[in-house]
């Protein structure tokens, strides 16, 4: 995708290093992070140097690689991989797959990382085709978090159709709710957007009612970070919200996600962990003052606790459709 | 209320000077602004150094007293005050009250302003003895954005039940919403039950569906801005939102006012003006570093637009009950 005039990937691998766009430092800066070892990519995806059920799962498979590459015990550094976050399911896909292939050899896990990678480009690009046609012209759609390319190789998986759309010709309009607390639909989403040429507005995450109530929003589309086999989504805090609005005003909910978030393993929501955050993410704020200097400033009451889980599970029942790279699941 | 051991109103009158506490600086500062003459203290308002829709209401009574008092031409002055903020009832309630009363004189004036606040205490300590009975011991509350004693002169209204409670040896826990994007859930209502001693967690907008679909919450209280003759209910943003979360989940949703929110002359919330405010409170957010220097950053990505509705309208099917000074109106 577009970074000015230049075409990025969110993350890659040559030979044995991991590159990736530094996620924290958005929109502010633009920075490639290079990551030389398996415990250096986790940390990244600790970090949220790299965040997104895509980009992570991308991460998570090259982390593995780099272990088999570096001599690491395969089974310790799968397990260090798996702890870093809990809830994609993206990462503990491509962990296993990447496990897998380097019982053959080191160069047979390297290959798989990379197969995996491209086959998360090929599968968020067919996502923007399928979706595409969910999308009427002059659509008025609202996104939450950041589901763009940021949180995968390339494409995205709620933005792919809506890029899509644009290059098709379709006028359109994207609300991007700003997503307390780490407030990726307003840093990343809108950056995306601006870079992309697509019209947004960024929204507090308390407008949706008001918005749909007047009728300013045709469609909702979001990621997922987790399906469970009977259809409930895990995704980012606030997600579960914006479904009970969307079904409460008649408006459509579609979920845009690879089948390697699908997980047939877990029965229904009840059954997926809920990575809860540091609650410093709730209280600071990190940006530039009007010189460009940045800082991190307090923006809750000193003293007081916060709560950070990181994502919700959204009932089957609530959900339009999917959107995957096989087509379009109602 | 209590800030520290000591007694404090939110806003008060003496001779033809008003003070208040400046709740722009809160909670990282403490102070006292004083404004010596109506222009001075509609620019407070304007400015939401005093704000909440009980505080608003007394300082446009005494805006209102000022300008009488400096022979300011009443109807120039009622106009003015009456553009400071658009959606308040409590605003337009004392600035009328207080142009009448200056009929008869200036001492006449100042006193119903006087009288005015004297009332607003009155009735949020009402608001608390009717809505404390609502709330049982060990509740979960959810509230958002401040109605608290910094809302109104003293006590507050969605505020006072829980006040009212803990003073009678209830045990009780409050969830207050972040409340994007001036953040005055985070900022002044933490502070406040700080202060009162009433333990609290911080929460994002975006975790309501997560609290109440966990069973965290047994009951919501809100204040409200405006009410109109069919119950519709215009609050700070996101409060439709909580509302129809309350509903989804069968969780009771209170909102707490004095009769003089009550706008008769209103039909329904349609007619209800709604505030749109700068962008930038949205892009923008101030606080201190971990030195204490204060900064304002940017928290968006830059040359993105935002949308800054102030307000939503709550449909009267959605509210449980209103709290007032005469009782629960179910």
């Amino acid at each position: 995708m577009k970074v000015g005039d230049k075409h990025y990937h969110t993350i890659w691998m040559e030979g044995r290093v991991v590159y990736m766009i530094d996620q924290n430092l958005l929109p502010f800066e633009f920075h490639i992070k290079r990551c030389e070892n398996y415990e250096s990519t986790c940390e990244a995806i600790r970090r949220m140097t790299v965040r997104g059920a895509g980009a992570i799962g991308a991460a998570a498979g090259f982390a593995m690689a780099q272990a088999l590459a570096g001599s690491t015990n395969p089974d310790i550094a799968r397990e260090h991989i798996r702890a870093t976050r809990p809830t994609a399911r993206d990462l503990f896909y491509a962990v296993d797959r990447v496990y897998e292939a380097g019982k053959v050899s080191v160069q047979n896990a390297l290959d798989e990382a990379q197969n995996l990678a491209i086959a998360n480009v090929e599968a968020a690009k067919k996502i923007g085709t399928y979706g595409e046609t969910m999308i009427k012209d002059e659509a008025r759609i609202l996104t939450h978090c950041n589901a763009g390319w940021l949180g995968f190789v390339d494409y995205g998986s709620a933005l792919s159709p809506i890029y899509t759309a644009r290059r098709n010709g379709k006028k359109l309009h994207v609300y991007a709710d700003e997503t307390r607390p780490r407030s990726q639909g307003a840093r990343l989403t809108a950056w995306e957007l601006a870079n992309e040429g697509v019209d947004h507005t960024i929204v507090p995450d308390n407008a949706g009612a008001f918005l749909m109530s007047k009728g300013m929003i045709d469609l909702v589309i979001t990621g997922a970070d987790r399906i469970a086999a009977n259809g409930d989504v895990a995704n980012k805090i606030g997600t579960y919200e914006k479904a009970i609005l969307a079904k409460h005003f008649g408006i459509p909910f579609f979920v845009a996600a690879p089948l390697s978030t699908f997980d047939h393993n877990t029965a229904d929501g009840s059954a997926i962990e809920i990575e809860h955050r540091s609650q410093d993410e709730v209280h600071y704020q990190t940006g530039p003052d009007e010189n460009g200097q940045m800082h991190t400033i307090r923006v809750t009451n000193p003293g007081s606790e916060a709560l950070n889980p990181a994502f919700d599970v959204t009932p089957a029942a609530l959900i339009t459709g999917f959107i995957t790279e096989n087509g379009v699941i109602n």
